[in-house]
C-alpha cells in the first residue's frame, strides 16, 4: 500500500483519519507540532506502519522530508482557536495560509501531486438560513480562521491549474466526536462538571448549525478522495440538518443525569465574534459520490456527548 | 480636506487616482516601493499637498507612520506580474496577502477605519462566457495573483466584521491607459516598434475580456467609495462588453500606420498559464450607484493605444 502524509494527524479529526488509513493498510506519516494534537490520540495505531514527525509546517526542511516519497497528502493541520486569533491576528495567516503555501511548495519540489484539504464552512461567512451549496457566493468570511481557509482554497486552486496538482477540498461543518477537546460539547461538559447547577450558554442559544460525527467525516473524506474524478474537487462535508445550541445544553445536562440546571444566556445572536449563528448545508454534491452520513446532526451530537463524557 | 493614503500611488492606476484626489483637494500620502511605479508618474501633482513615502508594506514601522492620521486608505499596491510569480510562488503571497494583512493591522493600531481595496477579476478563475456578478461562485482562481487577491478580500471581510473596518472592494477588469507599462497593448506596441512587419500574438487570439479605461476606473472607485453605504461593499469595476486580443493586435498596427503586418499565434486557448481566456462582467451593482463608464471596451482600448504610442 502506498505511503500517505497526514498533517495535523495527532489532532482530533487527523487522528481518526490516521486510524482509518492504517486499518485500510496504508503506511502513514504524520506531521504535527503537537500544539493541539497529542500522541495519546495515536496510541492505538499499528505503530509499525506509522511514522510521526514532530514539527511545524513552517519548517521547510522538515516538510521536505515529510512529503518525500508520499503519494497523497491529507492536509488537516491548522490553527482553529478563535479566541487566540482575536489576540494575534497573524496566527491563522501563519499556521493556515502560509503553512498551506509551504506544503504546496514542498509537494511541488518533491513531485507529490495528490492533496486532500480540510477547508471549512467558515469560508461562507454569514449566510443566515440560506442552504449553502459549493457554488454559493459571495465568500465573505467573518473570522480570520475563515479568511485563512479561503486563502488556502485559492492557493490550492491556483496550484491545481498551474502545476497539475490533483486536489480534493472539503468544507467541513462542525465535526464532533471523541478526542475533541474544544467546542460547544466539550465546553458544556467541562463547565457542568465544575458546577452542575448552572450553565452559561454563549449567545441567545438559538444559534443552529449542522453537526457531523467524526466517523462520518473521515468516511466522507476517504470516499471523496477515492471517487472524485475532478482535478479540483470541492465538497461540503456535513449534514443537511442542524441542532440549536440551547438543545445541545439540555442534551448534555440530560446525559449527565442533571436536573434543574439553571441556564443563562450571554445574549446576542452569536456565540462569539466571528461565529456565524446560522448555517445550513447542501450536501448533494458529495451524495452523488455515494456519501450517506450514518448520523443526523442530533444523533451525532448525542453520540459525541457520550464520547466526551467518557474522556473527561 | 482630509488626508488619505494611497498605497502603490506611484503605479499605473495609483498615480491616476492620486491625480484625481489632488484635484478634488485631498491631501495625499503615497506609499510605494517603486518596484513598478515611478516618481515620474506623479510629477504633475500639486506637490504641496502630496507626500511620498518610499517603502514596502512589509515595513511595519514605516507603515504605521504612513497610516497615522489618515482618514481613508486606498490600497492599490500589489505584485501583478504573472511571469515573476511562475518563478517565485511566494511573491504574490508576500506582496499582496501579507502586505494587506500588515496594512490592516497598521490601520487597526492607528484607528483608521476606512479602506478602498483594488481586487481583481482574477478571483473568479476560469468562468468562460458566464457573465460574472459579484455573487458568482465558486471562486477558484487559476493564478497565484488571483489567489492572493481572494486572500486579501477574505482578510478585509473578516476585519470588517471583527473590528468595524468600513471597506469598499473593487474587482477590476483589465485596466488600460497611459502610464501602463505592461499588458497586451504595451507589449504589442513595443514589439511592433522593434519589428513592424510581424507580430506574435500569445494564444490563438480569441481570448476576449472587458477593458476599462483608467479614467473610468478612477471615477468608479471614487464614486463607489463615496456612495457605498455598506460596511463591506463589493463591486465589479469594468465594462459589460469585451474585445478580442486579435482585434487589439490589428488596432495597434492600424494606429501605428502599419500595413501588411504578418500575425502569428503561439496557439492554445490562453495567452499564458494563469490567464483566463474569456471574461464577461456584470456591472449592474456599481451602475446602481450611478456609475457609467465613458468608454466601451473597444473605445478604451483605442484610446489606450494612442496614449501608449505617445509614451513609448
Amino acid at each position: 500500500m502506498p505511503e500517505v502524509l497526514v498533517t495535523g494527524g495527532c489532532g482530533f479529526i487527523g487522528s481518526h483519519l490516521v486510524d482509518a488509513l492504517l486499518s485500510q493498510g496504508f503506511k502513514v506519516r504524520v506531521m504535527d507540532n503537537l500544539s493541539n494534537g497529542s500522541l495519546e490520540n495515536l496510541k492505538c495505531g499499528q505503530r509499525d506502519k506509522l511514522e510521526i514527525i514532530n514539527g511545524n509546517l513552517t519548517d521547510k526542511f522538515l516538510l521536505d522530508s515529510a512529503v518525500k516519497g508520499c503519494e497523497t497528502v491529507f492536509h488537516l493541520a491548522a490553527h482553529a482557536n478563535v479566541q487566540n486569533s482575536a489576540k494575534d491576528t497573524g496566527i491563522d495567516l501563519e499556521n493556515n495560509t502560509l503553512a498551506t503555501h509551504n506544503l504546496l511548495e514542498a509537494m511541488r519540489r518533491n513531485r507529490v501531486d495528490r492533496l486532500v484539504f480540510a477547508s471549512s464552512a467558515a469560508v461562507y461567512g454569514e449566510s443566515g438560513l440560506t442552504v449553502l451549496d459549493e457554488d454559493y457566493g459571495p465568500l465573505l468570511p467573518i473570522s480570520l480562521y475563515g479568511a485563512s481557509k479561503l486563502a488556502g482554497e485559492g492557493l490550492i486552486s491556483a496550484y491545481s491549474h498551474l502545476y497539475g496538482l490533483k486536489a480534493t477540498m472539503f468544507r467541513f461543518a462542525n465535526i464532533v466526536g471523541s478526542r475533541r477537546h474544544s467546542g460547544v460539547i466539550y465546553d458544556f461538559v467541562s463547565r457542568l462538571r465544575q458546577n452542575p447547577s448552572s450553565l452559561l450558554v454563549l449567545g441567545d442559544g438559538s444559534q443552529s448549525k449542522p453537526y457531523l460525527h467524526v466517523s462520518d467525516c473521515v468516511a466522507g473524506m476517504l470516499l471523496g478522495f477515492e471517487k472524485s474524478t475532478k482535478n479540483l474537487g470541492l465538497y461540503n462535508l456535513g449534514t443537511p440538518d442542524s441542532v440549536a445550541v440551547r438543545d445541545i445544553a439540555c442534551l448534555v445536562a440530560s446525559e449527565m443525569g442533571l436536573k434543574n440546571v439553571c441556564y443563562s444566556y450571554s445574549g446576542g445572536e452569536r456565540g462569539w465574534q466571528g461565529d456565524a449563528p446560522q448555517v445550513r448545508f447542501d450536501i448533494s454534491r458529495i451524495r452523488t459520490l455515494g456519501f450517506k452520513p450514518k448520523f443526523t446532526s442530533l444523533q451525532a451530537v448525542k453520540l459525541a456527548i457520550k464520547e466526551t463524557l467518557k474522556e473527561i
